[in-house]
């Protein structure tokens, strides 16, 4: 059966990709590999829009985080974290665990935070070293406007500003450098198109400060470290080599097609995507959605156990239920990295196939319909 | 240029692992990645030589070895390492940095410790947690006698035997259960013949009980997290798909092969490189060589930029330096995974080649017949 996913990570891996990783493998010591680093260094520059280092690290997205926190803070320090979602709960409780003080925003899943609670925050914890915010929240499909509150966080206090890009990097604008970001990390199952296993970390100068008198304990995760050997075009520890050559296909992707028409790209297919589950008759979850993945209500009568089977083995379908209590409850169809307008098409009918399938009454063909025109009219 | 990897990872990888590794990405937590997930676990097993669990890290190699440290202690507690190479200087390092007393068991490079050393040591601290041995340190190509020494540590005190398998797992004999060790890690890009970027960590029921005490913050490396997923044959964080998928593909064809037999072809490939090194007139450099890889003096008169210039410009061979003191004395050849019989030849030949090249006097092609009559000897 052909096989597609619709997952917010791993996303799928363009062909020339792949088998760019499945030439033989080289060393990492061997100039042709410095070559590549190099390469990659430079064109992570572009992806995230900064002339700061962006390190790569041998590890999934969340070790690229915890590499933030023990790299940046001391036991004792306060940061302040917006939990809307798993991976927002995820950013409160791994700094606690290495006793850092964590102020919890929360929000409600599904809603992005406010200007008002950031500077609630601020102004209730005048001693907090840094704000983490996730720029699009997985699990809900929720978007942050990152640029506002970085704004917001720098007019308001010296806090440097820590970025969750995993699933927004290559989907939304970001602006490392023009913002005023300090810290951002991304994934390479994401927006960069390949299988996961690498972390990115982008540092501004404000956060390399940091480093120099942080004294939470790091060995693998210690920027310092990563930062010095990447001025040579190196890793301090061995690399993942064939994801890093992945990588650096990947990049050379994005480069010819440019990050601002990606990030334009992924809005657009969100949008035709939404216009198209609401025509059906659906509702869309976000109050905020992100362009990277859309979730949405399941309709009432259908079972997502069944509804997700028949996605599955009748259709090859991979996407991604609700989580939490809201397993069951929605679903999220992915629309991160190496996507175009005729997938979102696909996902579209069988949607609406799998709906008839499970007997739920619609008018069938309105959903693909509705996103053609919508493709037609912002062409 | 036609190149070939004599280096001590990474090792070459398979054609048909890096095809399989190739093939459209998969979602980790669709049903199809379970069971290779459940079958790379039970292969582990046997590679290992046990019942335990063997914990598959998103990390490189010196990952694996901090995720030990942080979730089996607590600060200030005494752990024993030995250091005879840069991995187990790191090995003394990287316990220190998390607050760890680690006493130092210092020996000279290309000798393996002696069980008097051991026994001194522990006299010297009785409240010692853990004693760490590199099986095969790579810098000197110097095997540790691990049966040998676990049976000693396990004489003497309780504390556990913690093993650096990174570059003797699938080289060198090792059975973690019959021989009472309780914890040792590898990585993915030695003998198990795929690029790097995992680690494999297996824990001893004695190990896992000292997770349960263990005060280190940890979050990414927390074991105790990795352990309650492996036994729904899962993993806390994104698995490194596609590595995975690689690594059941190369398990499957150690499990073909015979994990005994394997040690045996490594044992009798670099037996049969030594005899040929020797027969051209180099020394080798270790005491106590290594199955894995072999260190050899370069000889007077040649200058090791140039050797190493000819052996990668000319004919394509990526073998390894010295390194610290012993950069520009010594070449390591390895012969770790992916070789066989005719491997061994290609490489005298190029190192007798170049020797040639480089205007060293010795009986050209000796080497080679050296090689081929100890496989004819030991068929």
């Amino acid at each position: 059966m052909k096989k597609r996913l619709f997952t917010p990570g791993p996303t799928p891996v363009p062909e020339s990709v792949m088998l760019k990783m499945a030439e033989p493998i080289i060393h990492h010591r061997h100039p042709e590999f410095k070559e590549i680093l190099s390469r990659v260094n430079e064109n992570l520059k572009y992806l995230f829009q900064t002339e700061q280092p962006v390190l790569t690290l041998a590890s999934s997205g969340t070790g690229g985080v915890e590499s933030t926190f023990v790299s940046l803070f001391s036991p004792g320090e306060t940061i302040v974290s917006v939990n809307g979602g798993k991976f927002g709960e995820r950013w409160v409780k791994m700094p606690r665990t290495f006793g850092l003080n964590a102020v919890e925003i929360k929000t409600e899943w599904g809603k992005a935070p406010t200007a008002e609670q950031i500077v609630a925050a601020l102004r209730a914890h005048p001693n907090a070293k840094a704000v983490y915010l996730v720029h699009s929240e997985t699990s809900t499909g929720t978007a942050t406007d990152v640029k506002m509150l970085a704004r917001v966080i720098r007019d308001n206090s010296d806090a440097l500003v820590c970025i969750d890009g995993i699933t927004a990097i290559g989907a939304h604008e970001f602006r490392f450098d023009e913002w005023g970001i300090d810290v951002c990390v991304t994934g390479s199952q994401k927006g960069l198109m390949i299988p996961p296993g690498l972390s990115f970390v982008a540092v501004s100068s404000r956060a390399i400060s940091a480093m120099e008198t942080s004294k939470l304990p790091k060995f693998y995760f210690d920027l310092r470290k990563a930062l010095k050997a990447y001025e040579k075009n190196d890793t301090p520890w061995t690399p993942a080599i064939s994801l890093i050559i992945g990588v650096d296909a990947a990049l050379q992707m994005i480069r010819a097609e440019g990050v601002e028409k990606i990030w334009k790209r992924h809005e657009r297919l969100a949008m035709a995507l939404r216009a198209g589950i609401q025509a059906i008759g659906l509702r869309l979850f976000s109050d905020s959605p992100s362009f990277a993945v859309t979730p949405v209500w399941i309709p009432d009568g259908i079972e997502w156990k069944k509804f997700n089977s028949i996605m599955k083995e009748k259709y090859g379908i991979t996407i991604a239920g609700g989580q939490e209590e809201f397993a069951g409850k929605i679903f999220r169809i992915a629309h991160l990295g190496y996507y175009d307008e005729l997938d979102m098409i696909t996902i579209l009918s069988a949607l609406e196939m799998t709906l008839v399938s499970c007997g739920h009454q619609f008018g069938a063909g309105k959903g693909v319909a509705a996103a053609q025109a919508f493709f037609a009219m912002n062409a």
